[in-house]
């Protein structure tokens, strides 16, 4: 701590002058010794002088009655997933308490590489609450993948220096990890000594140890209990995600109670969460109710949302009550409930019924695809031998079914039978590439619908079941450098602009969710059927990482054989 | 980790090449999940490269029956204390299974400055065990020492670099972290960071509150167990000691059992812990039996000792058995009983019956004691007023009582009726500083007692009934170049040599003990109570942060008023 400061804040914690702030009288929930005890809060610059009985402050509130707990900690999401500002979904979850997020700009960095991760830096530079970045480690994902750009170890060191840059990002590439791919290993010892995330849903026994063995930390993917344990004696933290997809809570935390597992090395994460569902929700204090619902005892529950999070990433001063910590502190009436009632980032107040503030984005940043409009000759897929490989749409599920269907043989196959086509155009560097199958179990008809958000190139991914509207579809997003958009019979019937990065609107949520309800409710009424989220759904459909066939720039892919079944690229 | 070294141990891993060593069939201590299980345990080029049912080794190793433990950790000693050299006392407590030694060269520094932290990390670079050194803090202890060197902020700084300096070693001078004394603060950001140990036994609570504030993270001197909560609830980590001389264990984890709070916080460390009483009782082990037997759950013991304490000090591959953590594991046949019947370091055995390695020393460290031969004309103490302030000594204390006697006029105070004259001669700078005062309650006859073991500037101390006998032995002392002497009668009785800083011999320890046992007998023949312990309670005579009486070498100091009685240098 800086001398000067130590100085103003120890008068304070001496009793020698007034605080900023004290909160008085509340019952404070203490994560060092799972105590709960009933003290004043004194706050100086920020920062907690000392926790006592007779603090006297320039501002005193009364917090008889509730309880006083260090700020949530979200120990990993995609703030880019909510299609708003950064800050706007920062402010928005600050509100249920989440006072700390370790971001991963891995969509941000896939468009704009490093331009992206300092757009996120500086968005939330002035949020109310800490925004920590882990540097995106796989971007390319893949090979085989065509995005905006390649962030090697040598582009990253610069980072090393940024204060807010925490460590190395999901590792997503586990293979990679697991059988000393060079690149990424370069990048693994860069972060040699910080904290690095991981991304292993899938491993088997022996290559779970290699991928520990390698440096790699955490991880968020653990669906079960069974795999979340074989993690964790790996020494490999986890989070426990609870997000608007992914729901891992109840599967693991039941194992935990059942089991008797200490909670120390388990965090709380949303990965990806909407804002509707944080609106309807909370964020990590919906974790939190949840876990305590499900039989962990309250502070052991807290602990997991603050400290357990803070030791991970070596925050020392985050996620504990105690002189010295950052005032970043929240408040509720009831230990089952969770719904927070007060929080305090550096000491303070977050006006919860304010609007969050959208801030503006560089020109760079909003002018991110690179393509000159289409023709719709671009989407001609000939038929040879009288069979298709099929795309098959699974509406429960990520992953998709590779069929193989017999069709007639023709030199441009026009979708039938609830088939459509469905295309992956690269849109970043204007290299022409573009990929053309066929889909089943989407089912719009009359009509297109596409998107530049497409992970994770974020190539512009588009279905429908004719040609012309295919194109007209594409240039729209052209048009609007990013979106979603919908065309019905030769016209566009709506577009959401996206114009930063194509991935987020800087329109604000409230018009964003307006329009998208509107066009959601238009894409079912077009035939897309009622549990199939159209857009969401299009966002996957593309990624070339998760079993068992998509389409990409390059043509169709076989993911299972890790190969291209049709290279058209 | 280095990309060769993963390739390496990633075959074992992964099950493709046999690993340098197996350990089979033991029950492995999981110190993430407190679990037991069965399991085989792989090494490779000292590291662990995993854990699981079917690996094979060059060596294989049956461990049934056996409980499989990380290397334990002792978080706070001084290895000076033993008089013996380090390698010594690292080996021999290694064969109690204490792998990692946090080691503060507080008195080192005091007699040689830099040299003496160098001479330190020489000597224990090939040790069978992980030696870690927090820099020295209070290098003088106070303003009113002679020690041979001041440490300052700036002198650490190249230490910064030395990946074996974890931190800053226990602040010791508590005022001043409490009341911002700008030299001290200096130091503490130049660690801000890495860890900090504190040192304070006896701070109120917002005196307490500042101390952690100012960014102290541990402390060792909790001897009740309110006082270690008082410190955890403020964020200090406690390291629960038990040494040769402080017995702190039981009463803090008494009050831990009873109240159950989680041991998160809590390691342990002995601090000071001679050989002898290592060699009968254990080390680390020693503590965990004991927690054990006081109610403490077993892997809950053992991760005091391990993980909590590694995570402490942020040593991210000590302190647990997975893939990718440094081999440094023990075994036992008991859980209440710990002893230790294998140690390995970094995957290599050590050999506990084969004696430890006394490792030389450079010429400059064994030539510390910079004084001409004195006469017995420095110890003439006239009395005035006819009263004289006396140190009265405890047997069962460090305090000492500050009592005023009425005694005769006179030029040259001569001792009778059980008192003796004590006196402190400065020895690092050749200034000429004596001083010369009077004590009771140690009674030695007919001689002369004297040591340049003397906390914590080492200078020498001398107690005798008559100055001839004191000239005489610390004339011995600056003929040795530092140690223990007993002059009887005009003779010198024997000596101890202590070369190294005047504070430790390289004669080894059985050498040593031996000694030592014949001059303490002595000691006690010629007058001194068998309840004092002749050369251990002179080094604490000339400390002047202790209560309530000391000698320095300027003179009588009164601890309680903080100023000198008789300021003569």
């Amino acid at each position: 701590m800086d001398y000067a400061l130590f100085k103003r804040i120890s008068k304070v914690t001496l009793g020698k002058e007034k605080a900023d702030l004290v909160l008085k009288g509340g019952r404070i929930v203490d994560v060092f010794t799972n105590e709960i005890h009933t003290a004043d809060l004194a706050i100086k610059d920020g920062i907690i002088a000392g926790i006592g009985t007779y603090y006297e402050g320039e501002e005193e509130i009364d917090m008889s009655g509730k309880y006083i707990m260090p700020g949530f900690i979200d120990s990993h999401l995609h703030l880019e997933s909510t299609m708003v500002t950064p800050n706007e979904l920062v402010t928005i979850a600050a509100g249920c308490g989440t006072t700390t997020f370790i971001v991963d700009p891995h969509e941000a960095a896939n468009v704009s590489g490093t331009a992206g991760i300092d757009y996120i830096l500086k968005q939330t530079e002035a949020s109310p609450a800490n925004v920590y970045v882990m540097m995106p480690s796989c971007v390319p994902a893949t090979d085989i993948d065509d995005n905006g750009c390649e962030l090697t170890a040598a582009k990253m060191k610069p980072y090393l220096k940024e204060s807010r840059i925490l460590g190395l990002g999901e590792v997503m590439n586990d293979p990679g990890v697991v059988y000393g791919d060079k690149k990424l290993h370069e990048k693994l010892r860069l972060f040699a000594g910080r904290p690095i995330d991981g991304h292993a849903p899938f491993l088997a026994g022996d290559e779970l140890s290699a991928y520990a063995l390698a440096g790699i930390m955490t991880d968020h993917e653990s669906t079960s209990y069974d795999y979340a344990m074989e993690e964790v004696r790996r020494g490999i933290h986890v989070h426990i995600r609870e997000g608007s997809a992914a729901h891992n809570l109840e599967a693991i935390v039941k194992g935990i109670v059942k089991n008797h597992i200490p909670v120390d090395n388990f965090s709380f994460c949303t990965d990806d969460k909407h804002i509707e569902d944080i609106l309807r929700d909370g964020h990590i204090n919906y974790n939190v109710r949840r876990a305590v619902k499900l039989g962990i005892k309250p502070v052991d529950a807290i602990k997991m949302a603050t400290i357990n999070a803070a030791r991970c990433y070596g925050l020392r001063d985050l996620g504990a009550l105690a002189p010295g910590y950052q005032a970043d502190i929240i408040a509720c009436e009831s230990l089952e409930r969770f719904d927070i009632t007060d929080v305090f980032h550096k000491g303070r107040r977050l006006d919860k019924d304010s609007s969050p503030k959208v801030l503006p984005c560089d020109g760079e940043l909003k002018n991110t695809v690179h393509l000159s409009p289409v023709s719709k000759d671009i989407f001609v897929l000939p038929i040879k031998d009288k069979t298709a490989h099929v795309i098959g749409i699974d509406a429960s599920q990520i992953t998709t079914k590779h069929t193989i269907k017999r069709l007639g043989n023709t030199d441009n196959y026009i979708p039938k039978n609830g088939l459509n086509k469905i295309a992956a155009i690269e849109r970043h560097k204007g290299t022409g590439k573009v990929g053309v199958g066929i889909c089943s179990h989407y089912g719009i008809s009359g009509g297109a619908i596409a998107s530049s958000v497409s992970h994770d190139s974020h190539n512009i991914i588009v279905v429908g079941d004719n040609d012309e509207d295919m194109a007209i579809a594409v240039n729209e997003i052209i048009r609007a450098q990013g979106g979603y958009t919908l065309v019905e019979k030769g016209k566009v019937y709506d577009t959401l602009p996206l114009p930063i990065m194509g991935l987020m609107s800087d329109a604000g949520f409230s018009e964003v969710n307006k329009k998208l309800q509107r066009m959601i409710k238009k894409a079912h009424q077009m035939g897309i059927p009622d549990e199939v989220e159209p857009y969401i759904t299009l966002s996957f459909m593309a990624l070339p990482v998760i079993a068992e066939i998509r389409i990409t720039p390059r043509g169709l892919f076989d993911v299972n054989a890790f190969k291209f079944i049709d290279k058209q690229g």
